[in-house]
């Protein structure tokens, strides 16, 4: 069985079988794993030791989304998120509960975030200190430009937190170059092409020093979960049980990173994926949810068919027969099924995946394979 | 290598192999899964579905106890927690940046908790609510019985919240008999067998209902957890990515547990194994921590030689040569080291263990095996 789901997202064998063993974490030749891991992912977004650290963090990317509100944002702070899609909503509720003020703004969702709206919202509004972006939208596939709408918040005096859970090491990313960026936040299971179960930060450590007290939250704490990491008797590691196997298989997981060509090549492969999937289904006379020029590399949704015989669940279970699984909810404000991209997937997976999505459509006797335009 | 950590513990073979595969959370394949263990894990907390339900929350325990402490204690109230070693104070730590209000109950860490001690300071203070208690020390190896420290805050007409953390599974817990009991925490890696990366809570129904918005944050809500999970819609799963792996892994250890037996005998095996350990270090001439009495069966402390060739580091190299793994850090208020009893580890297991003690005792030639007395 293949994942396109997308995230949690197919992995290597090699990934895999990191899974399966007994590890102590605090045992002294695990360590040396973690720091391994943490400096990788700081390589992978363009940091130094000198300016910015990887941290992790037990648990799912809102966690670590919630971890960064907490921490970077004091209690009843304003943090600006352009509503591009499900997990930007997701950021407004965590930041909301969490006692900060979500400042929403109303975007075009099936077009990435224009620069000039930040600035403006950020004019109309001095007491917002904080933007949030989502970077790759799960839900759309629309890649929003960290380094656009970066230089728009650097511009107004601002700082950025990013939501980078479905786009870090496929997107391009310098956090060297973006000082108004004071965290990015990702995941163990999308383009890293490990397992679920961690979450990360890339942050500025000057940042994470001033925010020390703010988070309100012991376990959200990344501040305190620097000061812990980086105790100077060298004894710093996780403050409580991490998931040790999922961060083992992060490990061998950016192996087959560094293996691959890194970051570019990782693009490349997804950005073919993605092409094929959409010319694909193109020829197959559906339609793609988006507009080929804002299609991102990550998440390709596809107009479900305008047909009474349509049917999402019917379509997935049809697909999984084949040994093809992908989402059974819909994602999107017109009905549409979503294709991950992202994961140890070649084009030629894409390519039998194709097959299958055509012998599923004649199985269902779909006749009409044009979108519907309806609202889901 | 086997793990004496104790927790993460030793797994048995079958746990390991159902973490080393792909698994999309949210296919109606899995679902059952999550199900599945939900039903069993309340089973075994001895409550029934009209009444109680359990929950599963990523992460780890300490994020399943923020969670219970948001739920179910309202901003600004009153948790007594007494410190019966470094969970309490860990318990009051994430009440305090919670933002409530723990009141701690300085007891002697080398006994059960007096149910005395918590009807008074009860009495004392009308405002506090909520008791927290710790079942199984995991630092000391001392078991403080929850139906006992209960029945006294039922009788004061408050509520109990336990962290079973090295408890569950192993030591007897019967939920439908404890009303003021709201909830109960655990994870997944100590005396369940499988794997770190979940916490899980048994908690009423009727508290999680009543439990609503008290939280303060989305994540660490078990009332919007509950919600989400109990839809009427039969659509109700995690609400954020799970470690699906993890979670698949427990399911695979409690069929283990299930054939070996149940609570009973997991408690009766550990119990063995901690007897074993402890005549063991008796016959070798070292130091129990613990009076034989008071002594838990999860976790053994022995003193530390009162050697100057006594370095636990070193120890612990020694014995990981021969394929052990223990804590390479004290616990306790003067020097010890820490044995988990826990994990697919048998009496015969120990009796091995003992012979690598002995080994690295001579090799590193401890002459005195006494207890050191001084502070750790």
């Amino acid at each position: 069985m293949k994942l396109l789901t997308p995230g949690p997202v197919t992995t290597r064998p090699e990934v895999k079988a990191a899974m399966a063993q007994d590890i102590a974490p605090w045992d002294n030749d695990f360590r040396p794993i973690y720091e391994n891991v943490r400096s990788r992912l700081l390589k992978i977004a363009g940091g130094t030791l000198d300016t910015h650290v990887a941290l992790a963090l037990q648990g799912c990317g809102h966690f670590a989304m919630e971890a960064a509100i907490r921490t970077f944002i004091p209690a009843g702070g304003k943090i600006l998120i352009p509503l591009v899609g499900s997990y930007a909503d997701r950021m407004a509720h965590l930041a909301k509960d969490a006692g900060r003020v979500p400042v929403p703004l109303r975007v075009d969702q099936e077009r990435p975030v224009p620069p000039s709206a930040i600035a403006h919202a950020l004019a109309d509004d001095l007491t917002i200190s904080h933007v949030g972006l989502v970077y790759s939208e799960t839900g759309s596939g629309v890649v929003h430009d960290p380094a656009t709408i970066g230089a728009a918040v650097r511009a107004a005096g601002r700082r950025l937190l990013v939501d980078a859970v479905s786009a870090f090491g496929a997107l391009p990313l310098d956090v060297s170059r973006q000082p108004e960026l004071e965290a990015v936040m990702f995941t163990s299971n999308k383009c890293l092409e490990a397992m679920p179960g961690l979450g990360f930060t890339v942050a500025r450590t000057k940042s994470l020093v001033a925010a020390k007290g703010n988070a309100g939250s012991w376990s959200f704490d990344f501040a305190d979960i620097f000061e812990h990491t980086m105790r100077p008797d060298g004894s710093g590691s996780f403050r409580f049980t991490p998931p040790a196997q999922v961060l083992s298989a992060v490990n061998t997981a950016l192996d087959l990173f560094d293996a691959e060509g890194g970051q570019q090549a990782r693009l490349g492969r997804y950005r073919q994926n993605a092409d094929v999937l959409y010319e694909g289904v193109v020829a197959l006379g559906l339609d793609p949810y988006l507009a080929y020029d804002v299609q991102g590399p990550i998440i390709v949704n596809v107009a479900a068919p305008d047909d009474p015989a349509w049917n999402l669940q019917t379509f997935v279970d049809l697909l999984k027969v084949n040994g093809w699984l992908i989402s059974n909810f819909y994602n999107t404000a017109r009905p549409s099924f979503r294709v991950g991209c992202i994961g140890a997937i070649t084009p030629n997976d894409m390519r039998s995946f194709l097959k299958a999505v055509e012998t599923a459509l004649t199985t269902m006797g779909i006749s009409n394979r044009r979108a519907c335009r309806a609202v889901a």
